[in-house]
């Protein structure tokens, strides 16, 4: 395979983007942007990544119109980076080679919901939480819950799970279609809305995680399910991260239905405590949730308190009340926003990877060690009922040292969860910080792969540059 | 995108045959056959579609030997044909134009099991009854089940599934990672052995139903799942098809986690009935297996008779016992050779499409209407928990007025299927017999995505020609 891509990638000149500049204004009047806060806004901005404004910004309301965006762009050879709501975090929404940032928040209709089938049409803007809103009187709902309330269009784009993944999967299981726009304008619908086939090439999956390299995402059809009859919640502590994570192998092993286990260990603990107002035990800390009928979940719950106990873990504390819950698990989606809370004003520097569950405690276990030695403050939380768990270095942006330090953790971070058989990431994607990391993680001939694959859908590589593979 | 292939595949020379059979023999001595009969067994064999054998067959036994056979095929622009059990449905293993089949058979090894991560290891010739063989001992099974006993590198090429796939997924949601040997040789790692990665584009599910046109697979991890505590099966008969998928349809809604729920209409019960030496009520019927705990087990079939009782189904009649179990599963996976016996001596077609399950009842009962208009004996069989059914009409192939009725039958079936939403296969794969309508299902900007993926990823088109989109 020939997969270089066939020249570098440049900045647009000024005129370039002048004429660009005109042509959009002509089409989209006030849905362009330019103001310097608001290309700074579409910036990479959430952690300590370098922010990396485009040049413009525009509002498409329909698929007609980002093809039409897109086909302006590849006209003149002008970037195109697909933007959310700016909630991912190894940079995917920087702009390096500058370009038109597209920013989807006006495509937020719920198009359709099929409610015998299970499934509803969105557009890429809608966030989870507004989905789930309007589910929740048709009794359904959609499992994906990243920490933020990311759009369903950036959703697909990194390929996100969250708490849900272990019960329901990641968003590679729970999309039946997406219309995507391509590099050359052509639109795409990837697949029918049965709920499998086996008609050709797997176009959806192809595009999800694909960071907005291949191209944009303007409608997706998700799989939602059932909100189940009855949900516990509970929280088990644990006197080691290994024990948790025993724990947590037994349990899956066991077939135990469970819908999240979560793990934080107690830095992240204390960080939530203070941040939420909550006296969890200040130990490495389970958190879990049942779903099922009534006497399904009491059954789970015993099982797993049953388990917990071998591991010398517990007491295990559950609940039904659909307000503890919902604390607890705000608590945990606010992770994130606490961790920061342990040293304000420090950036947070969020990173991810993933192994095969029977190496995690030990990959924890190294990592906690490996903070420790290099003077971090840095929380862990994991979903680790997918072996997925996530460290939060808290760093001084300007102490030189301190960032290179934290750099070195980082960088040994995802070289032992590669030579534990697992990923540089599990769930965050590759952006800009991971991209060193893919050709150790896949070996030089998928990568080729991934480049022959990029070159044929995006020859001029105006679709997100300096991404996943392209420079 | 340039989509065109480079150029019109053609047969290879005799001269070419000759020097590439010598190439070969060299390195496989008896391990390169010939003979009529072999080329011929490794032409299509199980439906009506037309035997095309390949000119040699070969036997690799490692990832190296098939790399091997790729490289001197692609130095002499040979295709290449890969062969698992033989299986499938619609001339996946035809050589339309020649060339060498690929017999993945002597790769059995089973090379890991994980316990612990509930993943493993194996090689394309393992058929899925060998690895539940092996795995049974360790309180582990894989849950994907087609019909036949075919090989997991064959299941992989077609994105098989089965009877589980409701509750377990399909081939694409149970690997976790694939080495397929590419049409230049190159040897392609896809994935880690994490449970779940954003590690850039997906090389695994674009592997995956690919119908060996992009890559031959030589090892496959899959997730595996714990046999469940308890299983229990029954069967329940319904006054039609209509109140039978609709039973389901509200089985599925409320969230009862079946494991199987298949329906079989009333010509192939009788079939059944005639070939297994059963007394199932010949009237539509669902087929039903639960997994869970003993008391999670016996919930939800008390529930699902109440949901059957409201659509006139029942009575329910549920077993636990292992020997009743095993007989009715393998009644219901012998249905293909039941099927046969109504009419010795035919030949059969058989065929799937898969629809939203809302439109199933209205796609199952007009397609019986056909039948019946149509003149021919064609037992429906389904996976309706996915929306997925069989037609299988039996044909006397000599009788050239059958056979086009019979396909015109099969064209209105698919062209059904598409215009209520669905796919036109949801199983069985494209292979030869469905090319034709991947243009209407996907339409030509989809297809022409295919086009460029086969074109750059194969670029001379060796690989299995004359299937998916490469003619």
């Amino acid at each position: 395979m020939n997969v270089s891509l066939s020249k570098p990638r440049l900045r647009p000149s000024a005129a370039t983007l002048a004429a660009l500049s005109d042509d959009l204004a002509a089409l989209f009047g006030q849905r362009l942007m330019a103001a310097q806060a608001v290309r700074e806004q579409h910036g990479h901005t959430l952690t300590w990544v370098k922010n990396q404004p485009p040049d413009l910004v525009v509002f498409p309301q329909t698929t007609a119109e980002v093809s039409e965006i897109v086909r302006l762009c590849a006209a003149r050879d002008v970037p195109v980076v697909p933007f959310g709501t700016g909630t991912s975090l190894e940079g995917h929404v920087n702009a390096p080679f500058g370009g038109v940032s597209v920013d989807l928040s006006l495509m937020k209709a719920i198009i359709a919901v099929h409610e015998e089938d299970l499934d509803c049409v969105v557009e890429p803007g809608v966030t989870r939480k507004e989905l789930n809103e309007h589910l929740r009187d048709k009794g359904l709902f959609f499992p994906i819950d990243p920490g933020a309330d990311a759009s369903i269009g950036g959703m697909v784009a990194t390929r996100a799970s969250g708490t849900n993944a272990v019960r329901y999967g990641t968003m590679k299981d729970v999309v039946l279609s997406l219309t995507v726009v391509m590099p050359d304008g052509a639109i795409v619908k990837t697949a029918s809305r049965a709920r499998k086939s086996s008609a050709g090439y797997d176009l959806t999956r192809l595009m999800i995680g694909s960071e907005g390299t291949l191209g944009i995402v303007t409608e997706i059809t998700l799989r939602l399910q059932g909100i189940p009859e009855a949900i516990s919640a509970g929280i088990c502590p644990f006197p080691s991260v290994k024990a948790a994570c025993d724990a947590v192998i037994v349990t899956i092993q066991t077939g135990i239905p469970v819908a999240r286990i979560e793990l934080l260990d107690e830095v992240q603990v204390r960080a939530v405590n203070l941040h939420s107002n909550l006296t969890l035990p200040e130990k490495p800390l389970l958190l879990l949730e049942f779903h099922g009928t009534v006497a399904g979940v009491q059954e789970q719950a015993e099982r797993f308190a049953d388990i917990a106990a071998e591991f010398e873990g517990g007491p295990f504390d559950w609940a039904t009340k659909a307000e503890d819950r919902s604390r607890l698990w705000q608590a945990r989606h606010d992770s994130y926003w606490a961790a920061r809370g342990l040293r304000p004003g420090a950036e947070s520097v969020a990173t991810d990877v993933c192994v095969p569950i029977s190496r995690l405690a030990e990959c924890v276990d190294e990592t906690k060690r490996d903070i420790v030695a290099s003077g971090l403050i840095a929380p862990i939380v994991g979903h680790v009922g997918d072996g997925n768990f996530h460290v939060q270095p808290l760093v001084s942006i300007d102490d030189p040292a301190e960032v290179a330090a934290c750099e070195a953790f980082v960088d040994r971070l995802v070289r032992r969860a590669l030579a534990m058989e697992g990923t540089c990431t599990g769930e965050h994607g590759v952006g800009q910080k991971k991209m060193k990391y893919l050709e150790i993680e896949h070996g030089p001939a998928a990568l080729d792969l991934m480049r022959a694959l990029k070159r044929s859908i995006d020859p001029h590589n105006i679709m997100n540059p300096g991404k996943i593979v392209a420079l």
